[in-house]
């Protein structure tokens, strides 16, 4: 087992009717002056945002409003962020929203006492020393962001667009409001980008080249099948609190890194889905499901026993009379099975409605690996042209 | 799925050679005179205390020793801790040891500046408003107390002693070291101890009314799995880095709070056997494998699907052709045999070396439900009654 560190202080309020503690949330952590960070309209016609204003409103907590962030939360709205802090003296954030708003709190978070650009952050070329503490009302159970410490930040000011993440610890939110019937009204296909989102997570850690971390992998299988059984119900029945509970507390447990200790994890699915959520726009869930498959077969040699195990401990196949390298195979095609069944695209084909080109898969491998500079992947060391054939088994 | 709150902030490092960071974390939590409070003899023969001691000195933080913390920790230690704290300006509290010693340290924690009697506060009295940070390198996975909010302390100042838990999240360290080598010496009789709190902490979690918390349960399932295979291994192997490992990591999730994530949760088994080592001052583990079958067959009716689950998904029997009470009845017995093949007790004469007393029966009875005025147990709500039927089913 490798050596670890694992913090997660993030105060979780999980339930029914636990956005009425928002107010209080906010003052004990010492906000005076709040900036409601939210993104369409959802938030507005729910009822819920009227509800946190009127509760900071009673509580006489100043307050001022950003709405309009945008999936893949873009860097132009952070600026907006980060001068409307400046100009109003907010001292504290508070993400009402997904891992989208979040992450745009995040950054507005770190760029708001840094003096340089706060892009620099995210090429991780410099670290800010202070940062805003933030608070989050989660609607959308996916990313994992209110536990984690980390954000991704499109830059739509380049030609192309560039999507990088920058992770400190000062990132993970002082408190998470998780009420699941704020997620009751979800549609269903960000549902569904949700739960793939969040069993992502876990897998990104789960496939690695060690072996002896059984406490993790525990844990890990039980979220992986959770999120499954849960997804199923939730997929049928979108109104049912239990499953939407379950789900939602998956989706956290998946990236507080719980699911990561003492591995060294592999995050290659991640950075190549970035590539074509940036370059295609798409939902960051759905473009983990279209690929996964595919760097599931071009990686599993590295540590054939485990995908075999994966089959057997996640997708409840009989493994006895199988090789690893069946069991694995049919491990994955179960998992992309499970992917189609809530309605995940498992080819890039299907992601975009169009076939991707050979010059944008380059392009992205590219990207990818910042001019095939850096090698991606913890379990097996990817370059630009493994990244091409992975595009490649996934168009 | 009940509403919960989850707050489990301690920065935990975890690994080999992590004891060297002692001075760094400190001063990163503003230690600057620290009381170094420990055990016994074994943390002096394995040189840990000495080298706690040069780091502490090397980075130039100031400290007192104070060590004799015995198992059940004592009243009359706390109070001297106090003291010593008052006399020397401590800021700063650091365990080392497992959990009878970060207990003390807690005590201590809440009764530096209480301007009462510390017992007042395990008396559910009051509350102390300041508290002393607490950090602590832990050496025998157990309790779970490095991450946890409670504090268990037996007042030997009165006749027959009594045994009380404070919980407060001022208790949470502000960081637990975890080095599994540093458990390889600990005695088969302290592992199993410490294996069997640990299954009893998630499991006094996971025997609920509740059946609605799928997340909750797969990870208590999962946790207890670890703990039985793993502990196999350790018993088998103790210097097997790898098991130890994941036992030691195991012990600190089962009582982080991670496991009862919106369950209403027991504690009976604990209440039971807190009267047990307060009269006979046994191990608290022992003490609760003894009673625990006993409580188990008292209290099933009350939700035997779940007993039967627990069969089926922690103890591996197949359970397709049983009843749901032959099934629970199964998993019961395969959990006292478990216990049995680690050395524990699991009836109260083994426990003990004697027989228990009518008389002593009824004492016991009498202080865990404060002469029948509480009832006790999530499960099924237990009286005085209640209990001296369990303590004569164990006995």
């Amino acid at each position: 087992m490798k050596n670890f560190n694992y913090y997660a202080p993030t105060q979780v309020v999980f339930g029914r009717d636990t956005e009425s503690k928002v107010a209080e949330l906010v003052k004990k952590y010492g906000g005076k002056k709040v900036l409601v960070h939210y993104g369409g309209q959802s938030a507005i016609k729910s009822g819920l945002l009227a509800k946190v204003e009127k509760l900071l409103g009673e509580a006489g907590i100043d307050y001022v409003m950003l709405g309009g962030v945008k999936p893949n939360p873009r860097l132009s709205m952070v600026r907006k962020g980060i001068e409307l802090c400046k100009q109003e003296g907010v001292d504290f954030l508070l993400a009402v929203g997904g891992g989208s708003v979040i992450d745009s709190c995040k950054a507005i978070s770190s760029g708001r006492f840094y003096e340089g650009d706060v892009w620099t952050l995210y090429e991780h070329k410099d670290h800010a020393t202070q940062y805003l503490p933030i608070g989050c009302i989660l609607t959308i159970p996916a990313a994992g962001s209110e536990m984690s410490d980390g954000s991704v930040i499109t830059n739509d000011e380049v030609e192309g667009w560039l999507k990088k993440d920058y992770c400190v610890n000062e990132f993970r939110c002082k408190f998470a409001i998780m009420n699941p019937e704020l997620t009751f009204t979800l549609p269903a296909w960000q549902t569904a980008c949700g739960i793939t989102d969040m069993m992502m997570h876990t897998m990104e850690r789960y496939f690695s080249k060690d072996d002896d971390m059984e406490t993790t992998d525990a844990i890990a299988e039980a979220v992986l099948r959770t999120c499954m059984t849960e997804g199923h119900k939730v997929m049928q029945n979108p109104t049912d609190y239990t499953s939407r509970a379950n789900i939602m507390w998956a989706g956290t447990l998946a990236h507080n890194d719980l699911t990561g200790c003492g591995t060294t994890g592999d995050w290659a699915t991640h950075m190549i889905e970035h590539e074509l959520s940036g370059m295609f726009d798409v939902s960051h869930g759905a473009g983990l499901a279209s690929v996964w498959g595919s760097w599931a077969r071009y990686c599993r040699e590295e540590n054939m026993p485990r995908f075999a195990r994966f089959a057997h401990n996640v997708m409840g196949i009989d493994t006895n009379s199988m090789t690893d390298l069946e069991a694995a195979e049919a491990g994955i095609q179960a998992m992309e099975k499970f992917f189609a069944s809530i309605g995940m695209p498992t080819n890039i084909h299907t992601l975009i409605g169009k076939e991707v080109t050979e010059q944008q898969m380059v392009e992205m491998a590219d990207k990818c690996t910042n001019g095939d500079t850096l090698i991606i992947g913890g379990l097996k060391p990817l370059k630009k042209a493994d990244i091409v054939k992975i595009y490649e088994m996934a168009k």
